[in-house]
């Protein structure tokens, strides 16, 4: 179940206080050369320590390519990508304390006490970064498509850093809803039923952890309207296929979970419910780092999507 | 791409106004009994021409099971089940006036002009009756589950025959949100990231025609948030993974497309704006028939999930 | 597990004696109008009841396409042929006696004593109708490709129907051996290790009921040569990817199970030894009938990488 | 296409002189500790340098673990298995000069021209010990399950390394039969058609490099046979499942292509034959290599059938 696509494939693995994490990428073209440096600049965009409002972890998220590459040409075999873990402070962490809105109490009871829990191991949002690696590549390869998502509310109100500022002063966190637009696609894109943009973009979106909503073209909105009106909308997507108008998405980020202040959890070994304090480094909104990541994700699903409609790649 | 599950396997066929649609279902248990009663009421709750507030179309929906069942019982191998489509008014179509709001216009791009037209062919809501013939052998088997799904608005207001009846007069349709709820699910349903209960019942979800938005949980309203606020709200899901909590979430459903007012279309052999008139006898609210589609296509994925992650069924 | 195909996707149902076997059939493009003649051609050439050689039994295996096409051409939606079964006497067939040399025993242990066994059921050779269908539409799909196979051996000797006439007065029956040849392939189909033409086409050779070996271009004579001699033979296969020579394999074929002869067999409900005699009306040698199998299940193999190593169709 | 499994998955990378190769296994059962020292073993059976009768090159094959196992023991998430290229003499291989008998033609067009040709690139038998390191981890799981390879041909004659250094004194190479066989099988592993043991495992087999035909059970000696005969027969697999008997089965290795002699190929670059001396340091015989591949394979492809059936792990 860790693995994506079906003409554009990914495998990932890797645990956030672990060796390494990666993914393996198997259906990228032959003789592609990628530009290391727009790989590097997503890879920055989504790397801790970058600003106040971030955690200050700082992880370098250099991409090491040990397959598939040969000289700077992709050869048809798959594409592996890791990157070392190198910043971690295992001492946070303690398996019988699960924290609040995190994976550890489902991962704790699903794998049988066995799960890697130092830093939510492989559920950690760490594990993104591959994602936004394998997504920087297929943007490369989508010449003519733009994606483009942007934060457009954070803790209920328009952005602003102050929000986020004043959260992480309270020991807490916020969370907001980015907005996505890929703009230069084709008429045709998709299929019916399943295999909809829709259902593959959600999939993905809703791979990435904090995010709890998805809705496309307008929307929730949608549902308010009559059909005289929802019809004269500029639909992205219709019957699952896009249209070759601009398609349109925006997904609800929930709050970081790890906040400083003290919170109730509940003791796996005793039972009790005891007070803990989540300490580690931490975003006190994801957000802005989550922004390259739902770009990515879009451009893994397009990339798929437009491989298995037959569409040419420039 | 007609293929959904791991361990529940659904391939769906067929058009509205061909010969038959149906679904192929592989893995389901041996020696189970279905309930053809209550497959019959599921296969109603969907089926056209129930009230004032639907189409008058009625079609019997008869499911025929033409293998996999032997003695009543299921054997091991592929359960088909076959609806034959027997009340057709084709002739209220023509392939190159593509419908405002319908897949019309991007299946015959797609399809480069070969796609079944008639009433939206493959991609009619007509293919959700098999998902609520396999979503109905779901049901029966999560024994301790149940899956209600009902309208929480309609036309941006408290559900209401009155609102749709209203729509209709104009000659206008209306969406609406479904909220649904599974109770009595075990922890641990689910894998992070691509296998996540989100994303796979996002993907089903998105795969109904007309749906346009998912939230899980609290959804955009965790987006307004604080961290220690929403780390208190009772997740039916974590890090992908079913906490056991009850499951919740909300679907956007847009107005129905096919409305008897006069409409602007592209004539795809002229390419000039002519007005359209769409005949057919169609819902002016496709919410109330969307509920058991809902309910059906959450069994589903429920079902792969709880097989795949090898929970015994009772 | 009843689904093969990445780009040409089979699904399979039925059994021997229920409603009706058949196939969903998706990936197949659009606007392609198969010649429905040659496809009665080759149902006939696998249909029983043919000549003396072969079952009594006749059945006219006539094909309906109930959705996937339209105005006779292919529409982009899954297609899905079925055919009635018509002529059964399952009287012939009981549970707990399981015929020596078939499924009977392994189905009925597998699913738990609900296998449909009237005929073998779903592992009834029988179920090679729906993939011959396939087959014939691959087959028209791959211009230019002629997939041809012949008997090489019956009974250990030079083809020869007097083996087979032999065999079936004595009570008994023979098997063969099948060579077969794929020409007018471009060079590049396949994939390296587990996409390889010989995985693929193994798979599916060996779901063919009766098949117990596979040998692809000199296959076990290749284990006795040098290097130098084998370095030049004409391989149809490197590396898993076809060269441009024709495709050439071997298939053992395992004489047909049931014989008129008594044989013993254990009573699942006694655990004692009995004797049995296979009523039923059967072939002494399935050799013939299987010659149409094999190349149906090479094209649907070829045709399947065809469209995943984005080949272009005529 | 470089992925294997339903519920034991694999994903194979690498080239011969690249970095590294490697696999990333998902689908392991979570708290599982593998045995490294057996691990070790299965590395080292395969490993090059054994031998007077193997390749002179020494390769560790050490296995780094980067991910997937915390405390020693299997977490649930994918397991990451690396293993560093570290002999390489990639001046002995040039491009546009295709060996006898490798994949070097096919992948060359296949890929464009852009595959690493450098000691086969990601065609290379190398690319075998990612296989046998899963397989050694599939082997512990399948406890009460013993698989032995053995050779029993080299050279068309009884094994017997004289032979294998007879070849190699000659410039040249032998090939040879494997026959393997797995005992303590319960009955029920495998599907109906496309699932069969065969299938399944043939498809695995054939990804070997140099394998080129399969028989189960009898195989082609079946084909000689009457069905009175052929009935009585010890048959490891009926239906496509698993009777509880041994599963015997016999491969065909062709003679390495790697040969000291002087042969005929063409340069890519002129269309011109010419002569091709093939330096690297090869093995004169791949056989006793081989064996603990197929046994590897093996264990791979019946632990993926052992999940998908349901059975426990002990």
């Amino acid at each position: 179940m860790n693995t994506y696509g079906e003409k554009f494939k990914l495998s990932i693995f890797g645990e956030s206080h672990g060796t390494a994490i990666g993914v393996v990428i198997d259906g990228l073209p032959t003789g592609f050369a990628p530009d290391m440096d727009k790989v590097a600049q997503e890879m920055a965009r989504r790397a801790p320590g970058q600003s106040e409002t971030a955690t200050a972890r700082t992880e370098s998220d250099a991409v090491e390519i040990v397959s598939g590459l040969f000289e700077g040409k992709t050869t048809g075999a798959p594409l592996c990508g890791m990157i070392r873990n190198t910043n971690t402070q295992s001492g946070d962490y303690r398996r019988n304390l699960p924290r609040p809105g995190h994976a550890d109490y489902t991962a704790h009871i699903k794998y049988k006490g066995f799960s890697d829990y130092r830093g939510g191991g492989h559920f950690s949002g760490r594990l993104t970064a591959p994602l936004v690696f394998a997504g920087a590549l297929a943007k490369q390869l989508l010449q003519g498509v733009t994606i483009t998502a942007e934060a457009s509310a954070i803790g209920g109100k328009p952005p602003c850093d102050e929000t986020i500022i004043n959260a992480k002063a309270d020991g807490d966190s916020v969370g907001g809803v980015i907005s996505c637009v890929a703009e230069g696609l084709p008429t045709g894109l998709g299929e019916p039923f399943f295999g909809s943009v829709e259902s593959r973009l959600s999939a993905l979106l809703f791979s990435i952890p904090a995010v709890k909503a998805v809705e496309f073209d307008d929307g929730f909105s949608l549902a308010d309207m009559r059909g005289s009106q929802s019809n004269r909308t500029a639909f992205g997507i219709l019957g699952g296929i896009t249209t070759g108008q601009p398609l349109r998405f925006r997904v609800a980020v929930k709050p970081t979970p790890s906040i400083a202040k003290e919170q109730d959890t509940v003791d796996l070994e005793t039972n009790q419910t005891v007070k803990i304090t989540v300490k580690g480094r931490h975003d006190p909104c994801i957000v802005p780092r989550a922004l390259p990541v739902v770009e990515a994700v879009t451009a893994i699903a397009l990339l798929d999507l437009w491989l298995l409609g037959g569409f040419p790649l420039q």
